[in-house]
């Protein structure tokens, strides 16, 4: 997941050892501007809850955050890099941060490539005819490629090894037991 | 709401026009530093939710969060200050976001005023005996003070009005029959 408060991209690739990875699925969430900041939060979480539920990934991998980045957006980039971690560990799935220079060094073999270098890069690693567009969706594509090239120990909690792969099918299983409740709810149906 | 990762920081205060404004609840949400973000952020969360649940408010204030506060801190803390505005807007309770100086000066009339004057001054305008303990706390009751005593238009997207008194019970009504749900899920009880 690429965080962003008007765009977050997310991507999702599958794996095998010594195979070429998969594309699975990518796409932006888009928030509007004009819209309160606590409304586009929801938004985010809510768009973030329904990938997580439908692709139940091993792992989620999101852009690390630095205060640094003194753009105007940054509160809202790691409010959103929060909503991530946190509809990632409510699954009992494991979450890895990556820097962007990580990423960029990852899938390009350099920290200082541009955004187009990514994209295309990208498309070659997934085997893409058509690289990923907008950026950001490329972004959370290169940050799937970046962990499941990861040298050992990425994981944030690195050491946290309380989920087994039963145990996150589980809470996914409860997670969707739980989204349907909330529709029918909705729906004003009664729950029997 | 005072957000942070190691200590959140909730106070609840209740007001009629022209009464003084009454303590309801206060507290600290603690989390340990050597747990990863993910837990710590999941863990907030769901104090968060408790306590919304618990008490219903019409509206929630959060701290503002900027950037330019370059502490270590300031990505957890406006993480949390992102997951407090989604707990709120997830039950339709519009949210306030109050910057530090605006609270200090309008529990203190000085906006550089310490710790110390913030926890005198919230304890005299609540009518406790003992100032709130710790800062946490008391700032996040300075907040709530801060929103009662507000100018107009203070409310995030103040222009929205889309929630009466009687959808929010409503959503209110709803959440605490899924905190039901998941307590049964939970204990793996049968829910029909």
């Amino acid at each position: 997941m690429d965080p962003g408060l008007t765009r977050c991209g997310v991507g999702v690739v599958d794996s095998r050892p010594g195979r070429r990875a998969v594309l699975v699925g990518v796409g932006v969430l888009r928030t509007a501007p004009e819209t309160s900041t606590d409304l586009r939060l929801l938004e985010i979480s809510r768009g973030l809850d329904t990938w997580l539920d439908e692709h139940v990934p091993d792992v989620v991998a999101v852009e690390r955050v630095f205060a640094q980045n003194n753009r105007g957006t940054v509160m809202g980039t790691a409010q959103v890099a929060g909503l991530a971690m946190v509809a990632a560990a409510r699954r009992g799935v494991p979450v890895a941060l990556h820097t962007p220079s990580e990423v960029k060094a990852a899938v390009t073999g350099s920290g200082r490539a541009d955004k187009a270098q990514v994209q295309k890069m990208v498309a070659s690693i997934l085997g893409l005819s058509v690289a990923p567009e907008p950026a950001d969706a490329a972004d959370a594509l290169a940050l799937a490629v970046t962990h499941l090239w990861r040298p050992a120990g990425a994981l944030q909690g690195g050491d946290r090894h309380e989920t087994t792969p039963a145990q996150r099918a589980w809470a996914a299983a409860e997670q969707q037991a739980k989204a349907r409740y909330r529709t029918g709810v909705r729906g004003r149906e009664q729950v029997r």
